[in-house]
C-alpha cells in the first residue's frame, strides 16, 4: 500500500524521526518494540528471518527494488530531500524499513537447544544444540557488534550471549554493519551479569575468558571440550576480573614481542573476535586431533 | 617554544586547516609533506619513529601531557572552543600534532632488507629481512588501512606493500585508527600495480591471494614458504582478477556453509585481515610442521 508523504514532520513517519540521535532512538524503539533495517539487502534478510514489517520509507527511484517482497506493507514514499532530512545522511540505497522485534530467547532456552529436558516429561527444546558461542561483555559500540555478529555468524558461531550492558544488535548501525548477520544468529541476553558464567557452566559450557595477557594459553593450543563458550571483553578494560577469574581457563592471541615493545600492545576488539571465532570453528573441526 | 593562538583563521595554524574535508587534506598535505597524529599517545609513537615535529596544537588543559617529547617545538595553544572550531570534531585526549612526512623506501629496498646484495660490491641493505608480509589491492577506506596496519603489527607481519591506488596510511583517520601501527610497521607503495606481483615473486616471495571463494585452498593448510606475501583486497570487490590468477595460490578462510546459504557470505576485510596474519604468523611458527 503506498502513501506519498511530502512533509519530514508528518506523523505517519513518527517511526523514523531522528536517526542520528542515539539516546532518542533506543527509547523510541524500545517503546514501540521496533527496529530499522536500511538497504535492501539487509530489509530482504530482516524480512526472510521472520521479522513483521510495520511499514518502509523509500523513494521513487527505489520502489521497484523490494516490491517482490512487501506484500502488504504500507510503504511511504518521498521525495530525496525528504528522506536525506528524515535521516540526516544519506540512505543506503535508498530505503529503510521499520519492523516488529521478536521476543529474545531466555538464556537458558537458547543454550538448551535441541536438548531433551527429562524433568519436563521429554520436551525438546527447538533449535540447533550450540556447541561453540561467544559472550560478549560490556560491549558498547554498536559498529563492535555488528562487527563481530557479522564473523560470528560468517565463520559458523552457533550463538551469542550478550551480558546485561551489551548494546542493542538491533539498533540501526549495529544491523547494518552486520550486513543483516544479526538476523541469522541466535542471541539472548543475561538477566544477571554477576552469575552469568554460572549459567554457562550448568549447561555444560567450558568458558574461555580472551584477554590480551600473553601469560595465557595460547588460542590455538587450548584443549576445548565439546561445548565452548568464548568470552570476550570491551574494547577500552577488557572482561571483568569477576568474569576472567571465574572462567574455566584465559586465552590469548599471540603477539609479536617487537609490536608489545613498541607500544602496539592489543587487536582490536574485532579483529580479536575474529581470530578467536575462527578458532573456535577451526577447533570444532579438528576436535580430538588438539595436542 | 608556546605562542597563544586566539583565532581559528590565524595563518599560524594552517597545516591543521579543515580537518573532516579529505579532497583538501590529502592535496594539502602531499603538498607541505606532512600528517597528523592527534592524541598523547599517538603523538608519542610518531616521536619515537623519528618523524620530526612541524607543530603541535593544544588546549591549556593537555599542555602538559606532552611536555617531555616537544624539545623545541613550536606548540600553539588555543581554547577549547577555538579547538574544536578548527578540528570539526572534538580532538581526542586534546592535542594534535602536524608532523614531517619521511621518505617512503622503494618496494624493492623493503623486500630486499637484511639482504646482502652481491652485483653491489656486497651492500647490506638496511633493516630486517621480511619472511610475511602483506599486500594490500586498492584498500580506499582509511579506516580499514588502520585498523588493518594495526592488526598486522600486532601479530607480527614485517611489511606491507600498498598498490598505487590504496589509502594513505598516514592520512589523520588510518593513523588513529591503527593507534600508531602505521609508525611501527615498514611499508612501501608500488608503483606499478600491473607489475608489482612481479615484483615480489622475483625477490622470492610465495604470493597467496585471499579470496572468499570456498573452492580456494583452506588458509591453515597451505604450505608456506620460507617467504610469504598474503594479498588482500578491497571489501567490495576483492582482489582484482590480474592477482587473482598470477598469484601462486588462492587461499580461503573456511566460512560456515548455513550463514553462507543464509547470504552471510563474506568476512569484512579487517575481520580477513586479522586471521590472515593470524594464520601467516602461526604458520612462520610452526615451519615444517604443516602436513
Amino acid at each position: 500500500m503506498l502513501e506519498y508523504v511530502t512533509d519530514a514532520g508528518d506523523p505517519r513517519l513518527s517511526d523514523y524521526t531522528r536517526l542520528r540521535d542515539v539516546e532518542l532512538r533506543k527509547s523510541l524503539e524500545a517503546e514501540r518494540g521496533l527496529f530499522l533495517a536500511e538497504g535492501e539487502k539487509v530489509i530482504r534478510r530482516a524480512i526472510g528471518a521472520g521479522y513483521p514489517i510495520r511499514s518502509v520509507l523509500t523513494t521513487r527511484r527505489w520502489l521497484t527494488s523490494l516490491a517482490d517482497v512487501l506484500g502488504e506493507a504500507t510503504v511511504y514514499v518521498v521525495d530525496d530531500e525528504v528522506m536525506t532530512g528524515i535521516a540526516g545522511f544519506q540512505v543506503h540505497r535508498g530505503a529503510l524499513a521499520s519492523m516488529e522485534r521478536l521476543p529474545l530467547p531466555a538464556v537458558d532456552t537458547l543454550l538448551r537447544s535441541g536438548e531433551v529436558l527429562e524433568n519436563h516429561s521429554h520436551v525438546e527444546v527447538p533449535g540447533q544444540r550450540p556447541r561453540r558461542i561467544l559472550v560478549l561483555e560490556d560491549l558498547v559500540d554498536h559498529s563492535n557488534i555488528g562487527a563481530i555478529f557479522r564473523s560470528a555468524a560468517a565463520l559458523g558461531v552457533d550463538a551469542i550471549i550478550l551480558s546485561p550492558r551489551c548494546a542493542d544488535p538491533l539498533y540501526r548501525r549495529a544491523v547494518k554493519v552486520s550486513m543483516g548477520a544479526v538476523f541469522s544468529i541466535p542471541y539472548a541476553r543475561m538477566d544477571n551479569w554477576f552469575e552469568g558464567l554460572k549459567q554457562l557452566r550448568e549447561a555444560g559450557f567450558q568458558t574461555l575468558a580472551l584477554t590480551p595477557d600473553q601469560a595465557a594459553t595460547p588460542m590455538d593450543t587450548v584443549k576445548m571440550s565439546d561445548r565452548v563458550a568464548l568470552l570476550l571483553g570491551s574494547e577500552g578494560d577488557g572482561l571483568s576480573s569477576r568474569w576472567l577469574e571465574e572462567a574455566d581457563e584465559t586465552v590469548c592471541i599471540p603477539m609479536s614481542a617487537d609490536a608489545m615493545a613498541a607500544g602496539v600492545d592489543s587487536l582490536n576488539v574485532v579483529a580479536a573476535a575474529a581470530i578467536a571465532c575462527h578458532g573456535l570453528m577451526r577447533s570444532s573441526d579438528v576436535a580430538g586431533e588438539q595436542s
